[in-house]
């Protein structure tokens, strides 16, 4: 089970070795036609491969329970690698009908960055009520905390079982042995769905960004392994492309906030963040008015594809514009940080009003 | 922190060598004065050593909050060893008013075992009403399975964090991932009677045999390194001696049934149980006549001076006669039988009386 790297969105050579040499399959225009065009996750693309996804939709299509399992590492603010998840979750919510469950991953946030259970409640107050103002209908919701929640901490231990050391440390490297446990609690979190209480089997599907991969491979596998024991089926997933950091690194870190947006920033960070922001402009104007702007390059044109342009003929306007040269890039900014403080200040008064509701669902 | 083995129950001297190379602490004539002589386990130096029982004595003294720690691995009857440690906990429940918390290990039954939670929970009500059988005050007790206790799973995945799989190796060799889990929800029992919600930092006492030695002191360095963080204090822990299986064999073992007694154990088989236990006697009657049989070697003698003789002049009685020749071991065999085929026939019928309280308190 090698590991799968994080690459840059546009490398589609890569894209291709992924169905070749990890049985990644594609989203056919059959299936895509099943899931509908309304999210532009699907509609554009960048949800772009899948593991028995089409089984899911086939047993939603028999009116078999289905649930789409989701979550968030109560570490920081919500980021658009959140949202973008959070979004197909709410899509795949109302198109098929299925049950969210939402895992607030406070163990993880413990094992991997200290962060105390008691600390990480505040971050996950705030995160749920990102996720409740993107548009998540909590009715039909199971929002937890790893912490507090029995059968994903017990899970976690039972499936300690069914690994040795060394295989972990072959997959993930030498590590304390309370991050080998993030990632049992991490295959509970996927795998709860199907339990009884649950309603039992349930075709869940995980989004997950593509680098994710090999943790949805070990929890299929582990799944085959307790079929007799728990009568596991192995979860579905969908693959989204990766999106690099502002200043176009493919490595996000959270140690360099600056070059990442999140939900509640400030119009005026917003500005700063992208205006630093790596685009693809050429080196004089000149050329830039005669070649157009290298778009593949930008990420100014990355983010409004992937995250705050809804209508596609905005989004058709502003490639034209770059690549014939139209506009610069200075210009050009200008022009979407606008649309992104709008997006953000609506956001932001939604979620005010959330708050109270996600602090209900977590301390109830 | 290297292990101790097992050992025979009369080799003194090695007894001395855990005094010195490992720290255990002599139970003196003041501090057996506090605890009392009512319990045969104390007053006939069964139980010979500890680690900070004079501090938890005197922390009652004081009347502080305290707890006392032990429990079963839910995968069979109960055994004698499992008898000894309930009657310390029941002893020093009454004694000093200290709260019982009682683990029902189905975790490590499943790790160890494979044996399911379910399966295990019938193994579970029949342990329990043994405990409350032979006296536990189940008012002042915490009685809980493993499974079903979200602070302890928790703390078994939070201590994860403290260690790396080298240390566990290096400590327990190589095992599956699973069954250093066991050793962390271990260390999760034996702490979390310190948890604010049962008053916080109770001092806490766990019974032991001395080959548990390792796990004590892991648990106390443990408890020491995440002091800032859950305010623990390293758990004291008293220490008996090693019992020898019925053919004087130093390790017992679950697959060879007929070479130790249970509390559910018919007199019949009783009977041949002891009938083929080890004795201390001679080769000739006229050698045992003259010089006595040797008692060192006898597991009868052994089996009444730790769990049935509860008189001491039977005890001496039951010496003299071997030691004076004055009866051989066929005979001295029928009369331990009747004693032991009493005292069981007792506590069944008790038992008896107590399983649906059992059953009552685990499914509460």
């Amino acid at each position: 089970m090698p590991e799968i790297n994080p690459w840059g969105s546009e490398l589609v050579t890569d894209y291709d070795k992924l169905f070749k040499e990890f049985g990644l399959q594609p989203i056919t225009p059959e299936l895509l036609k099943k899931i509908g065009l309304d999210y532009r996750g699907f509609r554009r693309g960048i949800i772009f491969a899948h593991r028995d996804f089409d089984k899911f939709v086939e047993a939603t299509e028999k009116g078999r329970k289905t649930a789409v399992m989701s979550g968030i590492k109560p570490s920081s603010e919500f980021h658009l690698g959140s949202k973008m998840t959070a979004e197909e979750i709410i899509y795949l919510q109302k198109r098929f009908g299925s049950t969210v469950f939402y895992a607030v991953a406070d163990y993880e946030s413990y094992a991997d960055n200290g962060i105390s259970f008691e600390d990480a409640h505040e971050f996950a107050v705030d995160n749920v009520a990102d996720l409740l103002a993107l548009g998540l209908d909590e009715k039909n919701a199971v929002i937890y905390k790893q912490s507090e929640c029995l059968n994903v901490m017990r899970l976690g231990h039972v499936f300690s079982n069914k690994v040795t050391p060394n295989m972990m440390t072959a997959l993930y490297g030498h590590q304390k042995t309370g991050l080998y446990n993030a990632v049992f609690i991490q295959m509970a979190d996927i795998l709860q769905p199907q339990l009884k209480q649950f309603g039992g089997a349930n075709f869940t599907v995980v989004p997950v960004g593509v680098d994710q991969d090999p943790h949805i491979r070990l929890t299929r596998d582990i799944a085959g392994r307790t079929k007799t024991e728990f009568g596991f089926i192995p979860p579905a997933a969908t693959y989204h492309k990766f999106f690099r950091a502002l200043n176009g690194e493919t490595k996000m870190s959270k140690r360099d906030p600056m070059n990442v947006l999140t939900l509640n920033d400030s119009p005026e960070l917003v500005k700063k963040k992208v205006n630093r922001a790596l685009t693809g402009g050429r080196d004089t104007e000149k050329e830039q008015r005669e070649k157009g702007g290298d778009i593949k390059k930008c990420v100014v044109y990355e983010l409004m594809l992937y995250h705050f342009y809804e209508d596609d003929l905005a989004l058709e306007d502003m490639k034209d514009e770059c690549l014939q040269g139209k506009i610069l890039c200075g210009e050009c900014k200008l022009k979407r940080i606008k649309v992104i403080q709008d997006y953000l200040k609506k956001h932001q008064e939604k979620k005010k009003k959330m708050q109270s509701k996600a602090r209900k669902i977590l301390e109830q």
